[in-house]
């Protein structure tokens, strides 16, 4: 894990968030991009090495709708980025952890993305990142 | 804000959440520390630029302690690097976030501190960090 890629925050309303966290960090975001399979519209705003990304629900079965339904709005999840993630989903899993998918997918943001449940990792919604080189 | 300086997550049982974290991550916390006027028992994980903090609460009435009764385990909240604290925390208050703290504090890990309450900021409780150099 060499950073935290992004933080993942789910919201109601992305063209009013995305003015809330204008103010918040002081600049706009650098880009908004759907992920139609993940049923998101998202944002992404620079900070330091990292990202915050703002996702919202595209329709009632997207994942960020039932989250916001049980919990409210408020940080989904936590990217970390590493150099090779077939290499790390195997050696989380053997160290206990569960993954959410066993092979890599194509996320948001030109990345290979898996995510390992919370409930192996204390009620945190971990993401795995690496970038595809094309 | 110049950068993700941490991400807090509440856990039950510190020890036993440094080594799943270090499982995680891929090595151990660099320091633990005690806050005693928050209540909390804290350990620092490296991730980067920024660090990865796991809170404990050491008596019932500790925010972690009533974070974790509410909505279990998981990420509490993040914190943002500032230049400035005070005039970060003038300048938000102005914008319509509301601070929690009105003077800057004395945090973990040698900083100044302020939050902002979640209602502002789309659910998620943010914490600004100045580092304090004497």
């Amino acid at each position: 894990m060499n950073k935290i890629e992004h933080l993942g925050i789910a919201v109601k309303d992305l063209k009013a968030a995305n003015e809330i966290y204008t103010k918040l960090l002081g600049y706009q975001p650098y880009k908004t991009e759907g992920v139609t399979s993940e049923g998101v519209n998202t944002s992404f705003f620079k900070c330091g090495e990292s990202k915050v990304e703002l996702l919202e629900a595209t329709n009632p079965d997207s994942p960020i709708a039932k989250f916001i339904e049980k919990r409210g709005e408020g940080i989904h999840h936590v990217a970390f980025s590493v150099d090779n993630i077939e290499t790390e989903m195997k050696r989380l899993e053997k160290e206990g952890f569960v993954l959410l998918n066993q092979e890599p997918k194509r996320g948001a943001d030109n990345k290979l993305v898996a995510f390992l449940h919370p409930k192996s990792s204390n009620g945190v919604l971990v993401e795995l990142c690496q970038d595809i080189v094309e």
